[in-house]
């Protein structure tokens, strides 16, 4: 179930997967007043452990309910976006196959181990925003605290540009990429692109932060982070959250269906990314970073 | 800024707001090829954090990304939601309004006081998910760890009945309460009905579960709790989690404009709860709970 990473592959390899991304159910369907019974296909959501190894010490990081699926992409994502690993300190990504494991759990919980023997510091609940217990807590102390981990990118001398019909047809690429998603209704897609709306890899996700997560995941084993010179296309909301997984991938251009949040947009004018949001039929909102849009 | 809880009154009073449930910013409309630049409103997304205090003894039980607005409610059904304290538990609650804090940050922290000295214990982070840690995590594990906490509700004994022509009238009714959803399309939003399809209370929040969290925070207020024989409705999807603080405040009866998860409908057939999913048209899906819809 092990397998190295290796930068020059950049796609991941499950050998089984199980649960799968969709789980069949009977369902009862109301119509005109009659109740049918047919099957249909529902989103998977279930626990994901992603644990770090280092030498004999091992650790659990985080639990997260997520679409089984790129599960070491996931946690790889999730980790770097954390500031736990960089893709140097990754050895290699496994499932939890232990005897004491049950069949049932087995899918279900991601080892990264990391060169060395030691573990490195865990981030802490408070650490996103507080800058220190007597301040308390505010979106611009939140942004304060970013600050210490990420850099803002480059603004106006960014010679990135992105014309209007290139994020035009972003949402139609999102969706044709997506599987599951026609399917059951059920999850957030998010897709990466090139700066001419080329795709380069669209994940889904009952959680929106996993979507993006298995992106950055996605490019952390492909050897392609940071990320600039890219897009990231989300098809529901953005938030402070989704904002600061692009930021620290070095993503400058983020672009959602729907609309983004007052902090999401705090957070990329202070750190000069460029956002876009209700894109949908040839029109968008633009709220930030301006000068990367244009012809 | 402090005030006692009177289960006679449940309507939370809050002297001031600030920073409001919306957020007004120069936006650039793209339409028809050329850059606008109006005012619009935006979602505020803001850090609160939950504090419980007993005596002298005072510990943060949680930061979350909110929208303003009900703050006390929110923390109320979250330390609920997860069986820190019930009702007879909560003395009074109050914004911290200490010197050393700074007036931006004033308004994002909440401490609950309890009765008596002692803080009870906390919910860990693997509460939800795993029995020991030698079995791994999947959903059957989460909805044995469930069962500790939470009886399943009565099922084909309960007489509650529910009729299909309530059920097409909740997606209008919640629309027509949400008062920021309109301006800012930014927004989650849960509501609480009788079973005559009547509107208790409706809450909205960038985060869906914490307009969940409002809404049991306002019944325990209101001498409310448990909540049988009464409906939830959801704007969006339906998951472990949403599913999970209904059961816990009793709620027998969930509907949604989307779809549910598989771990939704699971932790719904296992415990006895209704489950409705695609509500919309005068149609929707019946994914649990069939014997109390219907005329």
């Amino acid at each position: 179930m092990s397998r190295d990473l290796d930068p020059r592959d950049g796609i991941e390899v499950e050998a089984v997967r199980r649960p799968g991304p969709t789980t069949r159910a009977r369902v009862g369907q109301m119509r005109s007043g009659t109740l049918h019974e047919r099957r249909d296909d529902l989103a998977t959501e279930e626990p994901l452990e992603i644990r770090i190894q280092a030498g004999e010490r091992r650790r659990t990081v985080a639990i997260t309910m997520r679409t089984p699926g790129h599960d070491f992409e996931l946690a790889a994502g999730f980790l770097y976006g954390e500031g736990v690993a960089a893709p140097a300190d990754v050895a290699s990504i496994a499932y939890c196959t232990d005897d004491d494991v049950p069949p049932e759990a087995r899918y279900n919980t991601v080892t990264v181990r990391l060169h060395g023997d030691a573990l490195p510091d865990l981030p802490s609940l408070d650490r996103h925003f507080m800058t220190s217990s007597a301040c308390g807590v505010c979106g611009t102390a939140s942004l304060d605290a970013l600050r210490d981990r990420c850099s803002p990118l480059p603004a106006a001398d960014d010679p990135l540009r992105v014309s209007p019909e290139v994020l035009y047809g972003l949402p139609g690429l999102l969706r044709r990429a997506q599987g599951v998603f026609g399917k059951t209704g059920g999850l957030h897609a998010a897709g990466l692109f090139t700066a001419e709306g080329e795709p380069l890899a669209v994940r889904e996700d009952v959680g929106r932060h996993n979507a993006v997560d298995k992106l950055v995941g996605w490019a952390m084993m492909a050897g392609r982070l940071p990320l600039g010179g890219h897009l990231l296309m989300v098809s529901g909301r953005t938030s402070y959250e989704i904002m600061q997984k692009a930021l620290t991938a070095g993503l400058p251009v983020v672009c959602a269906v729907s609309a983004p949040s007052s902090l999401a947009v705090d957070l990329a004018r202070e750190f000069g990314m460029t956002l876009v949001g209700f894109l949908r039929e040839e029109r968008f909102n633009l709220y930030a970073g301006a000068h990367r849009v244009g012809p």
